[in-house]
């Protein structure tokens, strides 16, 4: 028997960036959407149109740059969220309104303070609605988990023939166990007179550690789409987990009855392009994408134990993307030859300009580094690209000295809104003195929430990679920067964050709905 | 009906210990195990005493430290491990051996390379020797569940006939899927006659992340043993996580008919420690203690959105710790105060001059950073030992200097064995000419496999805490440096590396059963 097709719904780029100092600019989400389609991620939900101009833009512009992937757009059940949502994901060959409404009771009564009839009605308008601009209409009951039963089955029959193609039972707290969501997913798709006529979806929050067994059991059970997330990022502990998701399916084909098309030899650069972006560390026992994920096969382990390699071993590093990593540019390498592996990246210039800037640092690199990786091009790329969007505050020159028994000094060079600027002070570190430094020209009054470096690549030539994030008013921001000098990119990294604190447009949280 | 007691058996100083990179001295095990200890785990594997005269040391120093939990060493089913894991936990109140032989075919025949009757009879020698020594045997099914479930059923048996307690059932190789899994633990239970006279456990790994999922399936179908590791720490993708399952077992006391004696406001400070003594990042969407695994809560989204607190909330963040990271030390603060705190962590210095050496580092802290952290305290700590235990090499004096369109120079004073020796090098950042001014004295060769830097705690003014792992000739080391300059922290790690590649004895793989 042929298997049915699972189809792989990724929101990456929705849920995972509302995931707290995970915000990707319009640019960042594009690079990452284009790797998502070459995984052969059937659906990508691409933001949150209504909640800026800024994510409307963002899924303007994935619409516009994926060509074999959906492209979705979120949007609670009112009207004029569904018209922004349509308006932005009008470019895509192939487009998706999801629309939902919160079903339990808990939050009927106390977040929309609405009766369920009502809510009911305005779930049917969002669809009839939705349906009227775009084909394929997505409905989701929010908070499905602690939803009651008879309840849930009247909105699902209601949406479809208000004319849902895919019905959404999310987790929406991680309270579900798998059993028993498998179980609600089966009752509802046996009572629900017209479930034939929609395809059923899971969208599992992790907050207990069990997103992906809830999902593969909700498969178990009848669910055709799977919502997940690169890394399993998302709100608060996040949501199943891409990876996982689909190597359990691959790997126990004896057990499911079902197959999705990813290629999963894009998991691991993926994995790693969202790290980077968000500048949320991948922990080394993470399944699948984690450093320690296939120690066995990394040479880490004596060869001696591995007498037979199955013994230890149910999937291969390369499969999913390890060992992809090949040397790929060095010192002579050419304008072309660097264009070229950046297309291969997925990543393709806005103009002559911008490709010029990043060849230069590129040679700059390439003097101080022997080996340059794929890693490295993609720290570069933001770096490029940080540089150029940052109209606010530039990094012109800075110099600070680590010496044991003295207190650092820093002095900083700034362009700030065109007029160059000095300043110095002391730190607690080299670091601290350059924050220090830069906020006596700024004065942002930001709070650092959040400093980390990794290392790209290894070797201790390796470009140090730094994350800084900003609070300021109840916003949060990333800052990333990178060089081979760790303080430098350190500095690079707070004026990145202090730039995006300037540029943040304020956004709306698809929860936070009062309708 | 008043509920079963689950046993929380957590292995991060076995299992978790055996991921590449995650070594830990004998000191880092007992402070860990002491905090294990008050999270009233019920037994703590403190590592494979055979292994190496290392391990025999840390899992004897765990036993004579540790006075409410059980302590387990690892042996493989042979004599001689046996008898060291039986003097190993010799000084514990209450002691376990834990036994194992693999029967899976696969594992039999290309590994122990035997005959499955010759499995079942080395593995009853094996327990009744160990009961010979210890009244609380565990034996363990290596690869269980790629085993044949006659086979198990027989092996299981006569495991029990011989004197075992505990049955674990280990999914070795992460293969497992829930309903599959829980449906071999409960025909084991029922088939095998004596099953009455033991308890089950399950030891599941996560390299399809479903460690938890399975580990909470076999309890429903009767296991009463969970093994499991703080952070999911173990081998490749990890095993269980301990906060996951006992976070799980909490929150669905409708589903789960068994309760553990685990007090969870522990968790959150032991899986810093952990992450801090193992240098493995915890990914802030890791459930339960990633930084953003109670998001909702910690002030980054609006309170207004939370109209009502259950809307969002199964877990109260309190409850497993978070928040409880109080300001306890500055700068006028005593040598009383100091070591109460320290105690309160679960810290107590081998000697007074210890505590002098400590207490002087506090001091210089709190100089450079007006507000001491636990996370400070644990650092300092660390890098206290760290200095206590260098023989080898010493960090004197450093200098080097970052500017923007300059090669840096480092210059680096260290004793060597006794002996001051300076040097300098040039490198593409300052982290990188110190490293390589180091290496100009110690030419040890190393390669370096990771580099990350962490902000201890937030503000600008927060100590670095560095990690750096070297490998060489097939082993890999970790060093961990703190200090508010980051590249000075850097030159610690990095120099507490070498001398744990210069003292690190060579161990043995518990599966590198060459029987």
């Amino acid at each position: 028997m042929s298997k049915q097709h699972l189809i792989v719904f990724d929101t990456t780029l929705r849920d995972g960036e509302q995931s707290p100092g995970a915000s990707m600019t319009k640019d960042e989400k594009v690079r990452i959407a284009l790797m998502l389609e070459k995984m052969r991620v059937d659906v990508i939900e691409a933001g949150f149109a209504i909640a800026s101009e800024g994510d409307f833009q963002a899924v303007k512009a994935v619409a516009e740059a994926v060509k074999d992937s959906t492209i979705c757009s979120l949007s609670r059940a009112i009207e004029a969220d569904i018209s922004r949502a349509a308006e932005a994901i009008k470019p895509a060959n192939s487009g998706r309104i999801h629309t939902f409404i919160a079903t339990s009771p808990i939050h009927m009564k106390y977040k929309l303070q609405m009766q369920p009839d009502e809510v009911i009605e305005q779930a049917v308008r969002a669809v009839r609605f939705a349906r009227n601009l775009a084909a394929d209409v997505e409905f989701s009951c929010e908070d499905a988990g602690r939803s009651e039963m008879d309840f849930l089955c009247r909105i699902v029959e209601a949406a479809i023939d208000a004319g849902a193609r895919t019905i959404n039972i999310p987790d929406t707290v991680g309270y579900a166990i798998p059993e028993l969501y498998a179980e609600q997913i089966r009752t509802l798709i046996e009572r629900v007179p017209n479930s034939d006529k929609a395809i059923f979806s899971v969208h599992c929050h992790n907050d207990l550690g069990l997103a992906v067994a809830n999902s593969l059991a909700a498969v178990q059970a009848g669910a055709r789409q799977v919502e997940c997330t690169i890394n399993g990022l998302g709100e608060r502990a996040g949501n199943a987990s891409l990876e996982e998701l689909v190597m359990a399916v691959r790997t126990r084909p004896d057990v499911f009855n079902v197959e999705t098309r990813i290629n999963p030899v894009y998991i691991v650069p993926t994995s790693r392009l969202v790290s980077t972006i968000t500048g949320f560390p991948v922990q080394p026992n993470k399944a699948i994408v984690g450093k320690n994920a296939f120690a066995h096969e990394s040479g880490i382990h004596q060869d001696g134990i591995l007498k037979h390699r199955e013994t230890y071993e149910i999937m291969k590093a390369e499969d999913v993307g390890w060992h992809t990593n090949s040397l790929v540019l060095g010192k002579h390498s050419g304008r072309n030859a660097f264009r070229a592996r950046l297309q291969e990246l997925g990543i393709n210039f806005a103009s002559e300009q911008e490709l010029n800037t990043a060849f230069t640092l590129f040679k700059q690199l390439a003097d101080k580094k022997h080996e340059i990786y794929d890693e490295d091009l993609q720290a570069l790329v933001t770096d490029t690209r940080a540089a150029a969007a940052a109209e606010y505050l530039q990094l012109v020159a800075m110099e600070v000295q680590s010496k044991t028994g003295e207190t650092p000094l820093a002095k900083v060079v700034l362009n700030v809104e065109g007029q160059e600027l000095k300043a110095e002070a002391q730190g607690s570190g080299p670091v601290d003195a350059v924050f220090k430094a830069i906020e006596t020209l700024t004065k942002s009054g930001a709070s650092l929430e959040l400093y980390s470096v990794n290392a790209i690549t290894s070797g201790t030539d390796s470009q140090g990679e730094v994350t800084v994030r900003l609070a300021l008013g109840g916003r949060i921001v990333n800052g990333l920067g990178a060089d081979t000098d760790i303080v430098i990119a350190s500095a690079k990294a707070y004026i990145n964050a202090l730039n995006a604190l300037q540029n943040h447009a304020d956004r709306r949280h698809p929860q936070e709905a009062d309708i």
